[in-house]
This record gives structure tokens, sequence and C-alpha cells, in this order.
């Protein structure tokens, strides 16, 4: 039952010149689903990524990181499968691993360093290398610029529907065009957690400024979602730049160029995460946490997921009780050390509920319960002790996360 | 339905000289309870206390803490009521737990700084305090040294059973008697998911020392347990010393005397701590989290809470799944940079299920679901990279968990 989520219209998916997909049906795991896809790249592109900061780290997490390392980012294809995580397999997950980007890069004639790998599905059970390598030429014959639709598709495990989105924005005053997919339910089926994103565009930007440009983009996108704050081996999120548009390459970080490249990616990878959390599982709310007035971004991040990750708030969201104790109490608790709570102020929407840390006196209890009876809400937390602020999105914690996540196996 | 918990015998609760104990119905929130209880101290007596770190605490927690500092922990008496947290209640909060000291200092012709208050109970509403003050001198005619069980039954919100324990231990071979009670059920009932712990033990001690021993004991109680990671605003842990023992003064932290008081008190509120995770809120499990082979205790604690708050792992504790990967996971994210995953093994109970970061060779899954399977387990991570070790107790995470906090006020 995904909050307010629709499966993405292929023709609204814009093709980004210099990217081709290729998908197919490789067994990986069951017969009879798409479950790897080749993102084939032109010369010129690069790619930068961000992973999991999980310790128990994916060998395909591994790989990848050292093949961006060593090839200068001059990446030539990307492959990802499903039905399998290739984490917790030690050193025979590497050589699996290395494995399928060889086998990728003598299809491509490229060194095999300029092949990224990702996985997803279960862990700690080998990758069956041999049936991936062996579905690298069914993908190879699919490659089209207008397969973002199949690709959404193919890197699918537990989400309900596909994730993608797409737009174009104008970057010193040339069009620029950003596509992305992603994939991921919450911790749904936790052996298929994983979170992985790739969004490319056309835009001509520096190495440097490319990996700044991923990294804002995941800390206002991937990095500000969470459903249950479980971390997975295997999250990805990679930004491709093609470098065919046709703006000068962008390579000061103060320019306005970077400003409205990082704007559109930013704005299509937040796109991609707020389905992750819309299609999370047993989600019935999505819920905007935005926490304002502090004295730095960090603190704002350290209260919003404070309310994020309280299952009682959590739970509460699930009753559509504004229970404003509960999240009160995850404000007070969140680390801040030397909060005023004297000063807090607290809006579900645009109802004052909270004023200077204790029930305004204009709040009647049946706002409150509107407010939180409706799919979609804003928790708004006034710190009032600062200008900066966070925004964060979750969804609440019901009786279906507890069956799936304790009955996923049978 | 609490995990292998029962009511104390209250025979087996040893009166401690110097304390008596007495409770009454003053009519807080509903009638027809014990609500309300007052320890009365003979002088000489010490205390010290350790308070909730929620910047949102309670006004009944600031009075406390003052009045331990300016009356130099010479407390002559507690006063407890449920039914009201006196929490969120602002400057009107201050007061009413300022005229609860007073009142009780009145009957006992001593100066309110020696009198500490405790409430617990809904939050954000303000103290009947006429009430409190009247059912004082009900407290204090029911006053008796062996009243400890009515006195954990007097404290109960939530609770399902009272929570006491008892023993005696010896301290530079003379008798020392350690008796408390505690009160809380994790975080059910939100509004009144305080955890208060009141231990009395006879022995004599030095102001300092007191001081560290409760901090040493909460460390190793209250602070070790977790069903879902919120922190209330009321919660209190106080150790109180009468000095009617008849061995020297403890003075120096280093002595044997030192040690055997605390770990007596440790292991009293180690029981009354352990005796709230059996109660916590649709608990269908006790689980304890080992942690050992770290560098330093503060890792092996990050490691063991991120397994204790993650609600993957708790969800498949609830439905007996000896899901690795989740626990791997979790410690995987828990914050210890420099980890090296392929060192790490993972017991369940004595069964040996991850070797070197990998599933055991030896490991068949019926021998880890029989451990699943058991009302008490063990989960333990040897780290192996250090002497270090932590244990924390919890829960699992259960449809009863979500039903009692969505659905509470129904």
């Amino acid at each position: 039952m995904p909050v307010n989520l629709k499966s993405p219209d292929p023709k609204t998916l814009l093709p980004v010149p210099g990217v081709t997909l290729g998908t197919a049906e490789a067994n990986i795991r069951k017969p009879g689903r798409k479950d790897l896809l080749v993102i084939k790249l032109d010369e010129g592109a690069r790619v930068a990524g961000v992973f999991t900061s999980n310790r128990f780290c994916a060998a395909p997490v591994t790989v990848a990181r050292e093949h961006l390392a060593s090839a200068d980012a001059r990446t030539r294809a990307l492959v990802v499968n499903t039905g399998c995580a290739n984490a917790g397999t030690g050193s025979a997950g590497l050589a699996t691993a290395r494995q399928t980007c060889a086998g990728l890069a003598r299809l491509l004639d490229c060194a095999p360093s300029r092949v990224l790998p990702f996985s997803t599905g279960v862990i700690m059970e080998p990758l069956p290398v041999e049936k991936v390598v062996a579905g690298l030429p069914a993908c190879l014959s699919d490659l089209k610029p207008d397969n973002w639709f199949a690709a959404a598709q193919a890197i699918m495990t537990t989400d309900t529907l596909p994730k993608a989105a797409s737009r174009r924005v104008s970057v010193g005053g040339r069009p620029v065009t950003i596509t992305g997919i992603a994939k991921g339910a919450g911790m749904i089926h936790p052996d298929m957690a994983t979170m992985l994103g790739f969004v490319a565009c056309d835009a001509r930007i520096s190495a440097p400024l490319l990996r700044a440009a991923v990294a804002h983009a995941a800390q206002r996108s991937f990095n500000s979602i969470t459903v249950d704050g479980d971390t997975s081996t295997n999250d990805s999120f990679m930004l491709i730049a093609t470098g065919k548009a046709d703006h000068p390459e962008i390579a000061t970080a103060g320019s306005a160029e970077y400003a409205a490249l990082v704007d559109g990616v930013s704005a299509v990878a937040a796109e991609l995460a707020q389905a992750i959390i819309r299609d999370g599982e047993g989600a019935t709310k999505f819920i905007t946490i935005r926490v304002e007035g502090g004295t730095s971004e960090a603190e704002c991040r350290k209260a919003a997921y404070a309310i994020a990750h309280s299952p009682l708030v959590k739970t509460a969201f699930f009753a559509s009780d504004p229970n404003l104790g509960r999240i009160l109490c995850a404000v007070g608790y969140a680390g801040i050390g030397d909060l005023d709570v004297d000063k807090v102020d607290l809006y579900l929407d645009d109802v004052l509920v909270v004023k200077n840390g204790g029930r305004a006196e204009t709040y009647r209890e049946a706002d409150g319960q509107r407010v939180m009876k409706q799919a979609e809400l804003t928790v708004r937390v006034a710190l009032n002790r600062g200008a900066a602020a966070a925004t964060v999105w979750t969804c609440d914690l019901s009786h279906e996360y507890v069956t799936i996540n304790a009955e996923y196996r049978t």
C-alpha cells in the first residue's frame, strides 16, 4: 500500500545523450523476471558515487570503489544484478564481483576497471557469477537510450512499484537532461534491503565538482530518508555526467551553472528517495520532518532523525495520534546538549501545537488530529536558537511492518 | 505477558535499617489505587542520584537535582507520586514540585531542600498538588521498615507486576543490607514511560564515593537496558546509604569494601532493570546482548545498542528467526570506524553462527532456530580486536508493541 506513489509514465523519462540501457532475465534467483541491467556510457563520461558507511560492505561496493579510483572515474559501464547481494561472501565474493566486471569489459573491449558492479538481493550467499556473465550479451543487445523504465523495473526487489524521475534544467542557458532510477523499500525483507540510485545527466563538469555534486545531492535525498534507521551493506548512489551538453565545462563550485546542475540533480534524487519512503514496508503515512532555527544543520538533522527513528513517534503516526509528548521527548534526547527546551515550538502542518516547550494555548486537539489523519503531513520543530535547518522524510510504523519483517520467510 | 517475571515474595525484601516507607491512595488520577509513596530516612543518611539526560526534563527532576546539591545530600525523605509526571508544565510545574516538598518538610519539621520529589504519569498536565499534599499524612502514618513490597506496588503505572529486589553482602566482614524497588515497562503508554529506581543500603560511605557508586551501578543496570531507545522526561535512579551498618566508613575508591558494596548495589539495580525489560510492552523474549573483544567498553556498548535498537533485529527475535545478516548489519553501522569485519564472530547462546565475518562452516540453521525459540537467549559478538566488553539487555518487537503504542488511547 504505497503512500501516494504511482508507477512513472515511461514517456516522461527523458533519454540522456551518451547513455544507453539494456536489461535481461538472467535467472539469478528466480526465473521469469528481469534481474540484470547494463548502463553503458559513451567515451568521455564521468562517474562519481557515494556508498554505504556500513563496515560490512558488500563485495561489489569494494570493487566499485576501487574501480572508480583506479580508472579515474572514466567508467564505460555499470552492471546491476538483483537476486543476490554478494555480501558477507568474503574473498570469493570479491572474485565474483571482479569476474562480472571482466565479463562485461570483454564484451565492451575496455579495461575491467572501467566497469562498476552493483548487486542487491539475499546476503551471505555466493553470487552465481556464471549466470550473470551469461546474461550480459542479452543486456547489450537490448541497449537503448529510452530504456529507463525497463531499467527501473529490472533493479526492483521488494519494491512494489518501479522508481524513476526525470527533468530538464538550464545550465548556462543550455538545456541539460537529468534522469534517474532507484530501488529500495526501506528495510523490508532486509536481506534485500539495499538502496540503489543511479542518476545520469549530460552536463559537462570537472571530476572534482562531480564528486562534490554527488555528495551534495546524496545529503539532500538518500541521506535524508529513513524507514527504520538500518543501513544496508550495499547502498550506493551514482551520478553520471556524459558531457554531451554544449555548455562550457562547469569548473567552479561557486558558479551559477554548478548551482543549477546540483539543484536539478538533487531534485531528481530527492524524488527518487521520497519514492522509496512512499514504498516503505507497511507505510501508511509519508511524513516530512523539518527542524529549523538551529545553530547548525548538524544539530537540526540530529533532532529530525531522533523524531524519525523513535518507535513511539512512528506508532503514534500510525494511530493518527497527535502525541506532542512523544515528539518533544525525542527532541529532548536528540543530543543537543545546551538546548533550551523553553524556546521550542512545534507545528503539525500549520497548526501550532507547542509554544515555548508547552502546549500552545490556542491548540485544540481536534486540529492536531485532523492533520495526523492525512496521508501526508509535516512535523515542523522550531528550535529558535539559530538560522540553520534540515529536512528528513520518513514513514510510520505499522502492524504491517512487523508482519513483513517477522514473517518474510514464510 | 512478562517474560519470566514473577511478583517478588514480600518476605524476601529485607528491611534496611534507617529506612521506613509509607503509601497512600491520594486519588491523583484514579481513585482506588495506591499512588503516593514516602520513603523516610533517619538522620545521617546520604543520597546520590542520576537523572534523565533528556533536555525536556520534568519539574521534579529539576527540583530533586537542586535539593540534592543544596542540602549536601542530607536528605530526610523522598516522595513519589504516580498519575501525573509534572513534565512539560513550565514554571507552574516547578512551583507544584516545590509545594510537594514543602508540604512533606512541614510534617517532618525539616528544610524543604531535604525532601526529594519524583513523579510519573501523564505529561503536559498540571500536578494536582493539593491532592498530593493531602495524601502525605496517610503515608506518614503508614511508615514501616518492612513496607518495600507495598512501595513497589505504589509506584507502578503500566507495569504488570511490582519490581523489587534485595540481598545482603559483606563489607569489611560486616553485613550490609541492600533493597530496592523500580517501576517501568519500556515506553509503553509513553505518557507514563518513566523509569524510576530507588535502592537503599545501610552502608557507611563518603558522599563522593556514594555519587561514584550510583553512577557505576546505573551504568551496569538502568543504563544498559533498552526497549525502544526512547528516554523519558522523568527517569531517575537514587541510591540511599543510611550509615547504620557498623563497618568503618568507605572512603577509598580502590578498597575491597567499596568494590563489595558497588557490586552488591549493581546486582540489585541490574535485577530491577532486567525486570523492567521482562515487563517490556509486548515483550515475548528477554535478550542479553554481549559484545566482547573491543578496544573500549564504549565501542562495545555502541555495537550492543545498535543491535538492541534495530527494528529489524527485534522483529527477527519476535519471529524466532536466526537472521545473521540483520545482526551483522547492525554491528557494521554501529559507528566503529575502523572495525575489521573479517574478524567478527557471532554466537547465539553457545552456537557459533558467524566466523570471521561469514557464516560459520559448522553452523546449521536448525541449531540457530532452536536458540531463537527460547524465551531467553544471549547474542554474543566477538570483535576480536581488544579486551573490553559490554552487556545490554533488551526485548523483541512484537505486534503487541505496535498495538499498545498505537491504540493506548482507545
